[in-house]
């Protein structure tokens, strides 16, 4: 079921005015969409923990969900700033909330960040444990608060290894 | 578990001279993974149903795993054209196969079409039904043989309602 469409209908999921923009010939990826059981939580880990700006955020009373939209600095230039969307469901009349389990068909989202150790720090600084550190200068995991796998990866050459995390171990799946 | 990572390890989960071309000093939305059983069927329904662009196919003898990324024709312009990434993991020695489910978390992968109406009979004329057909001329919903979630919105204002769309009734749940 897919809430919002239903609840709302035409022109909730995506930043219209950047669309029409560069509205062209040939289609064009958005967004990826993630359910988020805490929107600050969320935001503490793709804003303050990932670095993602946040481009708009809408709040539907009468459908009672709040979408937020993020992207990366990087891809600003583009002709459509890739996205990825927090969809939070509001609580139902009793209170109620879903909890958001994962499945093997999702696999991650991949961002190129400029320096990798400094990208992990950023996360664990906020709380976030690296759950695959970047041994090898050039790649990381690590999880929302939701279990969406994030991988990061070093723009360009990888990085020099250094400690702490050549030694670092790996946690849990990713 | 994240096969790929353990088995290759550098360098398998992106186009590296696309991200060396555009390296820089913010981070780059590059790809969402997402997990398939079988790439022919998967190529038929991102490639031929959706009309995205296969972009790189990696096969990886000793990791057992195959990565095709696509990406929207779109998006070519930008710093970085962000794809989708299909992974596939061959089946193991006695010729089985994991089948993947869908979680919660993970919601849908959304793009811009220039006709909506078109891009959804393609999607019907090579086999994947439309579960939430374009009534409003401008939002529909697809799935992949994976069960993946795929929005499609009307790039700029919505279409003039039009039959078969207007009166074709929701399928299942998307």
């Amino acid at each position: 079921m897919q809430e919002r469409s239903a609840a709302d209908g035409v022109g909730a999921t995506m930043p219209l005015a950047k669309v029409e923009k560069t509205k062209g010939l040939t289609m064009k990826y958005l967004h990826t969409m993630v359910r988020v059981t805490d929107i600050e939580a969320s935001l503490k880990f793709y804003r303050d923990g990932l670095g993602l700006d946040v481009i708009r955020r809408m709040d539907h009373e009468a459908g009672r969900y709040s979408l937020v939209f993020l992207g990366a600095p990087g891809n600003e230039a583009g002709p459509y700033q890739p996205q990825v969307e927090l969809t939070y469901n509001w609580p139902d009349a009793e209170g109620k909330s879903e909890t958001y389990g994962g499945g093997r068909n999702f696999g991650h989202l991949a961002y190129a960040v400029p320096d990798i150790y400094a990208a992990c720090q950023r996360l664990i600084d906020h709380g976030f444990p690296v759950l695959r550190p970047p041994r090898d200068g050039r790649m990381a995991f690590v999880r929302s608060p939701d279990q969406i796998s994030v991988e990061l990866l070093q723009d360009g050459a990888a990085l020099a290894p250094a400690e702490p995390w050549s030694s670092m171990p790996n946690v849990g799946s990713w």
